[in-house]
């Protein structure tokens, strides 16, 4: 027999878990960031993988694993020429071309993750077919197909730099040239929370990818027919266990410390950098080795988190820069200090010296400026010809709707407005408002009359846009209206505007999201409410909303039983 | 050594993977399909497995398996007899046996979505039942067991016709027999988007089932201790996800130019729409083939969704009849074109002429022939017996009530009052309202005497049925109201009736679903509104609602500073 | 070679498969337990996986695999010592290392379930370590490692006794010391249902347990190079598919007669009790076994259940003592009853006598009382050092918040107040109000005389906290009110106190949720209303509310055409 039951085996079912990374990927993704945008990121994960795929067998394989120069394997579109230089032992071209393929797929995937919420997506597609069609196939042939680092011994088993650094860079390069989504940041420069709308399907994309990972780093023995081999893929698989657990670990008690409670998205976070940093080396280190890696990753992952959050202020919705582009790195530095020799050069713990270590470290090196000045490149040209960033109110409106026509990946649930951050503002409006608004005053003056001096109170009820209710927040305490009551309802209106389509039939769409603000003054004159509310709603277009004025009889706060007009004086209820 | 561990280990690993369809198929149809019926559709998932299960050890395999006639296998309950005949070389009966078993379940399965959300679980479960029992292993027989068609050289390498062409024609008949659901069609005939409630869980369940797709085709080499069997399942799985990448690809670009923006739900639906129609061929074709298979299914799957949707208005919640009844035999029929000649005759481009073409088209319509004469019997005998569809009510209600009593797969989160078609309408109500609505008029005349010929403007709120709500705008609108403020709410009252129960424990429910609408009126009368309100809300039953009337003071609409009267007349905000 | 390639890969696939377990129990979890608790029990799934997994490396493997004595392995931190007694033919030590790994942090994740949505992150942390560390591996070294009851041939092929039933009965004693949820029971004693928050994804963990319990115990056999263990693992793979297809038809079937509709989460949690049953005997019965295990288990659930829920009152919120306790005892048991002799002496029923049956139940019974005894111990101390159970208002508030600052799992999503039980009550306020309310009396006198005996409606809205809904409700029908409106609304105010952090950045919150009751009143004195209202809601701390008065001009009962006072008089709309 020309090929290996075992080998092919092995290699075959590790392709099929690489590719159910794709599901964890896509569940991150989408449980980290807004319900909004859940059918946009969702598409992106998809479309990442099935623009990858063709271009792949196009181009991407021969670049990578052809026997060119030590720079690029060599133009071969679909794979025709013969690969027997490189095959791994007893494994059918085929088999070998999809295990590389899903590797390639996760590479571009990444990059998805930080890049969310705010890209366009066109730009998205072209920037994911760069990455599969030659960003990550020549530094794969540097690194896997026989090209000058291999040359040089640089060890990557699996790819925590091949794969997941190359991910993380391109990651890291896009979010700086987009830019953070709006809101993240606010006036004073500081970085808001915003949290992810489901993290059950977070931590189960977490679960699928440590599973999927035991394929990733596992398989990559790429045979399993001799005792090398099979004692390799043993130790790998515990190693790669060990590094997430412990990673984990580090991580949850790190946050504790750290912010007084454990962190829940920081510890599922720290499951992947664990991962990621010890796929270079987990066939080269033994358990101890593996566990430190761990727990370096684990602790590497808060502060580089917080230092792209806070410090060089690069929005990454998912955490993909820290976990991919820092511990893809660490994890391969790393294992110059503690591959035990065992099938690579000693590290420096293990009396090695640095000339493995230095490797390590030119092959990181070498690699983030190849990925970092192309996929610079392509950005800037994408962002020329056709822009990276969707517009402002897209986004602030989601992704999912404006790209996709998708009115909500969540038919039938009741989705409340954002709060925090002043979506409202992002949408220019015209400076003066249509009409004054002088008119209003004689109500409140009517009011009075009618109370002979006793106070009266007024319920103003306001109905807006949900992205206008921070505006609106900030404009009433401004006047000095600090008590509300907001309200998730549907306005009614016959739907302007071209029809969405939903699987090619046009949806109806008379219900739009909006908000009721209830507020009751008695101190605060109706038409100073009134006018405030106008200045901040009014954009000049349809559904900037109405405004009812109705009489209330008393109001009475639970706390202190003061009724009426003291009732109102605090903002706490 | 009788046994072979590789072709063991492959058959069990791709059965435990061809198991997990079942959650692949899970998510989708309840991603797709609405929250009210989740608890139904998960359960109809399971118990298609759960009743096929034993079944299939009762007769099926016998049927599909025996050594019987070209027609028909034998009877054999519990698999006791002899099969060394057709075991694959080195796999053990019960090996074999579970692999066969999982496949029969996805076939049984696929009909769960077509008829999603308006099926009664009883119909549901016997339809299942049959599938499983006879329906599925009888043309399975035709074509894997030794039958006819085998005989023949019809060429299905995993089952696009025997099983996915199998279940999705049964997904068509039983579609068209049961009619659309309430809703889907318009008075004018033209159908309404319904969307899925929740694209995470479907696409999960996409990207799961291309996961253990891999399994599926892969597998079904059943065996790898061949350099032709290994060649084979590497093929295979690079051909694999080659088409359903190309036909996601294409399906994202069509309808991108077709609607205008990328669809999301169709898309991931093109996926599947790939993978089944490179089933039948994906040992037989090159890469090439693959791919062209894969971009037929993506322009193919958008024109048969349209067509069952528009054109012949079979209403098909998840595109189930698309994807594995078209697709399915179209790429049966494909392999009888891209065929080269690696594992059949070849195909029609590869030179070999028309006669392995016709056999591919043959065992298509025959296969066609059997399922739909068969089934369409079964689905009559339920329709008479028991009934085949939920009442009305019921599917308005939902059927996670109705056929479970269970009160929402989503405790906890609010759900919005469906829109766009009128529920309300298909529960008949008396056509008098019980008590003459005369007596409203006074409020209107002693509001108008207090104004003094002044504006008045008052605020008349409505707490009914969220099933209500489609009627009441219509009313609205039809004596000149177009602006209302809908809000969800909860009635408070004593729960009449039988309990529910959830895991043996009866439900207490005091707080029912409600929505209440806002209607400031200045012009149209007060009492025009509540009686035009209670004759589309009055069904007689208990839970009709109530009506309020209030004095508003004033009204401004925020985008021209209209105030009072004017700011009513028009419906935009 | 040393090694065996077929029997490498299917113990490190096993594992593979046994790690994913860990999803499908965290997703089974989070779906059968409130929305409240879902980022805690995340954690508590990920955390003893994490933590379990340096401790059997440190100590756990040792003491289970170490050739000690027959109660005891030995102590060998971090396995450093010879295994080559034990280990699996031509098995490398990191690859069992690893397979045991995963079977153990099964065991400990089981307990979770049990004891969720009330128990301290941090007492988790500990009890779950003392699985993993010492409860586990000691009955561990008993069943599998070479320990007493192994030489007396005890029979638990897969761990029904040795991980489930551990993991079940950890988690009865678990759930008695901690007591129920809030609100679990009435005044009466009676259960009431809590609903479980998203069964999509519940129903998604019994799948992916599914699945991969053909890993469990397929890759038990932890060889696949001789026909007796390829026929072994063949049979495995059909009797644990058949067992849980048998328990989950019954339990569907079952419950359909007793509570008048199958249950949807009984019926998916049956699923795994049969494959929880078969585990121990999967390989020593034949499938007409594994049918009347399987059935006897779909039986034994649903008592179970009801038996824990009604009758010893310990509150079970996802069944594990039953599915996992239970039946984990009772698929010991039957294999002692079931077995043909095929890899363990026949059974009772295949007239083997009974003394396989005796060991069995020894077997089953040592093992109970050893975890039980050491876990209370554990549990104990616990208590008493830092308590086991969270504070009642952290309980109510949810373990989210409370536990890890997370303020919900589902940003962006409107979540219901919970009704059905008075949470607020289990929060201890003063008994007296700081303010008599005598002075809302006037109001309502004011109003009296403006209608001049004419009736006057009245709407007192009130404002407050989620968890005082059910107060207020049962109060307002102590003063005969019955109608109500309520409506999930946020309250704008400045937040006080500690901020929480979201992956390091301290998350702003202003708009908090409140409910807003809406009560129209006639003859019942709009004074009484308010001091009712206070009575129940004044807790003296920041917001406890408010209460709005105001007029309503008429009310119409829709169903009736009741207008007025009378429309007011019944509960029921």
């Amino acid at each position: 027999m020309t090929f290996s039951a075992a080998n092919t085996i092995w290699v075959l079912l590790g392709a099929a878990l690489v590719f159910f990374m794709q599901a964890g990927f896509a569940m991150c993704e989408a449980g980290f960031t807004r319900a909004k945008n859940t059918g946009n990121i969702l598409m992106k994960n998809l479309m990442d993988f099935c623009i990858g795929t063709p271009l792949y067998w196009l181009f991407g394989y021969g670049i990578m694993f052809g026997a060119g120069t030590a720079l690029f394997g060599w133009i071969d579109p679909f794979i025709m020429k013969d690969y027997s230089h490189i095959l791994p032992a007893g494994v059918p071209l085929w088999a070998y071309a999809i295990f590389q393929t899903v590797f390639c797929a996760t590479s571009a995937t990444i990059v998805s993750g930080a890049m969310a919420e705010r890209t366009k997506f066109s730009a998205y597609c072209i920037y994911s077919a760069a990455i599969s069609l030659f960003i990550y196939p020549v530094s794969g042939h540097w690194i896997w197909g026989g090209g000058w680092l291999a040359e040089m011994g640089f060890h990557d088993f699996a790819g925590s730099t091949a794969v997941h650094m190359v991910g993380g860079v391109c990651a890291l390069i896009g979010a700086k040239i987009l830019g953070p989504r709006v809101g993240k940041y606010g006036k004073d420069g500081k970085p808001r929370a915003i949290l992810g709308h489901n993290l059950s399907i977070a931590a189960l994309g977490v679960f699928i990818l440590w599973f999927c990972w035991f394929g990733f780093n596992g398989a990559s023995t790429v045979g399993m027919d001799s005792d090398e081999l099979i004692g390799s893929a043993s130790l790998v698989f515990f190693n790669t266990n060990l590094a997430a657990a412990v990673a984990t670990l580090t991580t949850m008690i790190f946050t504790w410390l750290r912010y007084g409670k454990p962190d829940v998205s920081m510890t599922f976070n720290a499951a992947l950098a664990g991962l990621v940093g010890i796929t270079a080396g987990c066939d080269a280190v033994n358990p101890f080795g593996a566990a430190l890696i761990g727990l370096a990753c684990g602790f590497v992952i808060v502060f580089a988190v917080e230092f792209f959050d806070k410090v060089v202020k690069i929005d990454d919705p998912v955490g993909a820069i820290s976990v991919h582009g820092v511990c893809g790195s660490l994890g391969t530095i790393l294992t110059g200090l503690f591959a035990t020799g065992v099938s690579t050069p000693k590290g420096v713990f293990y009396g090695g010296g640095f000339s493995f270590f230095g490797v390590q470290v030119l092959g990181v090196l070498a690699t983030i400026a190849w990925t970092a000045s192309v996929i610079t490149v392509v950005f800037l040209i994408i962002k020329k010809a056709i822009g990276l960033r969707a517009d402002a109110a897209d986004e602030v409106m989601g992704l999912d709707r404006s790209e996709h026509g998708l009115l909500t990946a969540y038919s039938g649930f009741a989705i409340l407005p954002e709060e925090g951050y002043d979506a409202g503002a992002v949408i220019p409006a015209p400076a003066v408002a249509a009409a004054p608004v002088t008119e209003a005053v004689p109500v409140a003056a009517k009011k009075a009359e009618k109370a002979e001096g006793a106070p009266t109170y007024t319920r103003v009820q306001i109905i807006c846009r949900p992205a206008s209710l921070e505006s609106l927040k900030k404009a009433m305490n401004g006047i000095g209206i600090t008590g509300m009551t907001v309200t998730n309802v549907m306005g009614y209106g016959a739907q302007k505007g071209k029809p969405e389509y939903y699987r090619g039939t046009p949806v109806e769409v008379t219900l739009l999201p909006k908000v009721q603000v209830d507020i009751v003054v008695s101190k605060v004159p109706v038409s100073e409410v009134i006018e405030t509310a106008r200045g901040v709603l009014y954009t000049g277009h349809i559904g900037d909303g109405k405004i009812f004025v109705q009489d209330v009889e008393n109001v009475v706060r639970v706390r202190t039983g003061e009724e009426g007009y003291d009732a109102l004086q605090s903002e706490d209820e």
